[in-house]
């Protein structure tokens, strides 16, 4: 169904203050999901509302405040207390932004959180703030490493930013051949894999999404995409994520933030990388037809037309899942946020 | 021809000399292109001790020293002064590990120099210090962007290290198709590049390493593998690289270094890393017979059988072109690198 902007963002609102979250809070989750909505990346969106409230009501413990565990000037590490990764990631983001302009550098890191959504969500925040960033994270061991068919990585984001003269270098990728908000809508829509994504429990190449979600994902590139994901794993790791088999409890995360300044005159910089932007765009194209493009441009033409629409698409299945979470609160006159459910698979 | 260790480090210091470099440089080099022959890297061993006396002979002006230009307690920035990598690269490392090990993390950028080498020789030196690390780099403009046919991106090498209870884990990759210096070995010697590897100067696909060297390599990993090189390119920029078209004479270089202590417990996390490591090793194989291997794991072997065996398999037209320019100098009387020749490409 077609869904205005605004409506969306306050059914998402609802929805996570339906499962505890207090209004910031849930602002907060709902800018991120909707903003994954306006980029077209539909298994970001409204659908992972309803991820997010499955994993909630799975876990048998209530969650703890976001907590500050080590810190110097330079640096910060969070306990993220089993919160929604949106709002650990951002309050690490924040901390590396505000650290990087006062001191030129920080490197921040998070763990014990889950579903930290679109890295360039973050970037887009450090490179408006005039930092150069690197956003990385690791969740749930869901991919086999090149050569091997058992789960031993996340999907592993890694992301970068750069301020420039004129719009930001974004760029943000999964190093796995799927993504796992892709995996879970498809199994919400009852559809099926590519050939070639994904193995079962057994190891046996598979294109059910319930078979790849109890298995694992291939890697994405070969021996140098596992290479890179394994680093970004360990980064993660670093970030003290304590790494498990089965549904993971625990997240890491980590931002590196930089001011230009401290390599050289930024408004050189920035200039300097406007213009190499220009060079690469106007590269001799192999197929005269098909211009070489810049990372993050689809996602910002996909942004500016939803916002000029007012609205978008989401499936009837999702909005309705989300009225009834709703409803269903409303009814019992309170968040069911406090109502904990006996522990489930949330890979279910 | 097979040659001992010692003489091969003998005649590439001999080498470096010859060009203008002091003992204490040419000693830094050797050590560099001797561990890349160690590793089983030809195209980054001896026969790039040729390539670096090319470049040196067709550079009209004398190097100046690598000097500090900013410095804040966990960053600093050297301007190259057009020495070659493995000095600048080298002096980077070693402000990021003393800064690193001072402050916790260190962010140190390096312009103007050419030829920075294996990452991974950068990150045995910072793993070695007890701390986990990244190196990006880039320099000639020789690699296309996915769907494009024109040099739009160096051969822009990523590399990340952790320290472990364990061997350190170490993992390097360059995102071109091809290396250069592979691209130059091939020319020394003849062959040809594998089909689908390059574009010649008009932008058709070639094979031979002079029309690949005059054109453009292509990029790895397809959209997302152009995207990280896009990325270590504009890292590159940040830490002053100026993007030039023709021969690059600027090439930028960045190391992070972080202590372990700024994130947890670092026993914990160098404990945690090694049994991760085991973890990976001990994958379910999609093949039996090939189980999956950590990256580092093929250039550690090399490396400790040629040890073992003090000796490597060197191209005779390798060696023979290092003794004739030793025995050249030593006719003169005095190094070479005074003696500055007219510019030309330094790519022929």
């Amino acid at each position: 169904m077609r869904i205005a902007i605004s409506d969306a963002r306050a059914l998402t609102e609802a929805a996570m203050q339906s499962v505890g979250h207090d209004a910031r809070e849930a602002a907060i989750i709902a800018d991120h999901l909707i903003d994954s909505e306006l980029r077209g990346l539909a298994y970001g969106g409204l659908a992972r509302a309803l991820s997010i409230i499955e994993r909630i009501r799975a876990t048998p413990t209530p969650r703890d405040p976001i907590t500050l565990t080590r810190e110097t000037p330079a640096s910060a590490h969070f306990d993220g207390g089993d919160n929604v990764g949106y709002l650990v990631g951002l309050r690490a983001t924040e901390a590396a932004v505000s650290k990087a302009q006062a001191g030129g550098v920080a490197v921040v890191g998070a763990c014990r959180t889950w579903y930290t959504g679109m890295y360039s969500y973050y970037l887009e925040r450090i490179t408006a703030a005039g930092l150069a960033g690197i956003v990385i994270g690791s969740g749930t061991q869901q991919v086999a490493p090149h050569g091997g068919t058992e789960g031993r990585l996340g999907t592993n984001p890694i992301a970068f930013g750069f301020p420039t003269a004129a719009e930001p270098v974004i760029w943000d990728i999964g190093t796995a051949g799927l993504m796992i908000g892709e995996v879970h809508l498809k199994r919400r829509l009852g559809e099926r894999l590519a050939p070639g994504q994904a193995f079962d429990a057994q190891g046996r190449p598979t294109e059910d999404p319930v078979a790849a979600l109890g298995g694992a994902f291939a890697v994405w590139g070969g021996h140098k995409g596992s290479g890179l994901s394994m680093m970004i794993q360990l980064t993660a790791m670093l970030m003290g994520q304590v790494v498990a088999p089965g549904p993971q409890r625990d997240g890491g995360f980590f931002v590196l933030a930089m001011k230009p300044e401290l390599f050289g005159d930024p408004d050189d910089f920035r200039a300097r990388a406007a213009e190499y932007v220009d060079k690469v765009r106007n590269t001799r194209p192999l197929d005269p037809r098909q211009p070489v493009r810049m990372p993050f441009d689809r996602s910002r033409a996909e942004r500016a037309r939803r916002l000029a629409d007012g609205a978008f698409e989401v499936p009837d299945a999702v909005v309705s899942a989300l009225q009834r979470t709703v409803a269903a609160t409303d009814d019992r006159g309170g968040p069911s946020g406090t109502i904990r459910r006996s522990a489930t698979d949330d890979r279910r």
